[in-house]
């Protein structure tokens, strides 16, 4: 399962770092999610593999302006791409209605469905989208504007043969074994019927991913965070900077959402959405200093997303850095 | 009078070229004009020396979303950078109202006043909005959706000090000079007084620049473009590919424009808006095929924009490609 970074600078875009987007994705498949879309992303996947026909999905966290200016233009492109296929669009009730007036005002004819959920639907025990290879949840956050995060969960995934009683049954190994690993039922050799479903071990646990919004309340988070493989959250300031621009901005620092993923044991946490005023590099303020910050209040593997940045994790749950693909 | 490229690709980016976006200014002046604003502009705008806070005015082409979709977010960065100065915008109503509705839908506060001027005004005799250097008018052009060009005529030149005059008068070459170039009445060391208005030549012949927006009908700029010193056109297909489109798309081939701009003796024209299918080199089509296909047809002054891009016009109406400050 891969986890694509597009763009991790928070209300401006830097020349390093462009505006709000992450891709999510299973690793050597086709079929792609995006959660948010700032502008300038349909540039960014100029310089991935990611293709608009394949994208299954778009998640919006909130309606600021740098987590969904480049909808439209998104949109328009997967339009021009000769994309039919319908598309799901997942985010706050105003989203439609701002999507509708631009389509308007910009004579925009998609050509293709655009399926709306609204967010306030997926926040429940039962409320989920089913895409391909994945469900989504949603978790509502504490921001200036309502925010969210979404939840990603893996399906279909297949169960195990087990070998073990293969063997005992003295079934031998050959094609037989995938028609029995579908579940089929299969006459033998020595004329014995078997079905494949009495072979099969239980699916491994599905992988979890959780893609926040902004935030300043990382505790609503509780009950989910501890138990998915990855939290992606903002740390959009230093508690520094933070406590000197006050409640206003409602956005996390490094120290509480590093205090948050200690306390419920994330055990994979992916920072972004930093501030401009945090350079990649040099004097004054650095993305270093929200790394020295957060490793100072959690123990668990940490990163600090960088744009074009790929995170592969693993059937074990391991999260590492993977090279991108070259464009 | 300086012209920059900041996105010269029709409908979709590429990866060498942005979407429509074009900065005229006064050579060594910080204020300047933006002429539409496709996704992406403020980004381009982070490498050059163009600042928001010196942004006179912006005028919209016409409501497609490769020429405005960039709008949103580079208004919300220049409400970021601290932008507290009325900012002159340019365009069809209908720019207008998805504007108000985008800034509602997003929880946009710009902390400026948007200074609204329907381009439909400006297209007759007397229509002209006066920012710092230039007055702005507007030409009707033929698409799909209303489409204009903007005329942009220096102002405030002033006249020269008639230096012949004033030797022959025996008026001392000094600081006197300066003020008699403003206009102000000074009394000579001999007791004389005299007026500065009396020794003031004429202002030169101001400069004027044509950008156009989308158009299929050259011929609508006959009785300007011959007046112009530059003017900026689109040049979207070769004419086989136009031919081919048949007249859905209603642009220019760079065969129809380099016609016009013979007949109508244009100084210097400048080609942009390419459609992503001609690349910028290798097999296949390429900018070049537009290039010849123009040159084929017009024998003045001709250039091929590409993003990033200055051109230079002196006062001689001598227009050349700078080279970019370095960022």
């Amino acid at each position: 399962m891969d986890i694509l970074f597009l763009g991790t600078s928070s209300g401006t875009p830097t020349k390093t770092r462009n505006l709000s987007a992450v891709a999510v994705q299973k690793a050597g498949a086709r079929p792609w999610i995006l959660i948010d879309c700032g502008e300038g992303t349909q540039h960014r996947l100029l310089h991935t593999p990611l293709s608009l026909p394949r994208l299954q999905a778009i998640c919006i966290t909130h309606m600021h302006g740098d987590h969904c200016y480049g909808l439209p233009g998104l949109l328009a492109s997967a339009a021009m791409s000769g994309r039919s296929e319908p598309l799901t669009l997942i985010g706050p009730g105003a989203l439609r209605e701002w999507l509708a007036l631009t389509e308007q005002a910009t004579h925009l004819q998609l050509g293709f469905v655009l399926h709306f959920v609204d967010v306030a639907e997926l926040t429940g025990r039962q409320g989920q989208v089913l895409v391909e290879g994945f469900s989504i949840s949603a978790l509502p956050l504490s921001h200036r504007v309502p925010s969210f995060g979404y939840e990603f969960v893996e399906t279909g995934l297949p169960g195990k043969l087990d070998v073990a009683k293969l063997k005992a049954d003295n079934i031998e190994s050959g094609p037989l074994w995938g028609r029995l690993h579908r579940g089929e039922q299969v006459t033998l050799a020595d004329g014995r019927v078997i079905d494949g479903r009495d072979y099969q071990l239980a699916p491994e646990a599905p992988r979890r991913v959780i893609v926040c919004g902004d935030n300043d309340n990382p505790a609503l988070l509780a009950g989910h965070a501890g138990s998915a493989d990855v939290l992606v959250h903002e740390a959009t300031f230093t508690q520094a900077v933070a406590a000197r621009l006050g409640a206003g901005p409602q956005h996390s620092s490094a120290m509480s959402i590093a205090r948050f993923a200690a306390d419920a044991g994330v055990a994979n946490l992916i920072l972004t959405h930093f501030s401009p005023r945090y350079k990649d590099g040099g004097a004054g303020l650095t993305i270093g200093d929200i790394e020295q910050e957060a490793k100072a209040h959690y123990g668990g593997k940490l990163f600090l997303a960088r744009d074009l940045e790929v995170f592969h994790l693993d059937r074990e749950g391991e999260l590492r850095r993977a090279s991108y693909p070259s464009d």
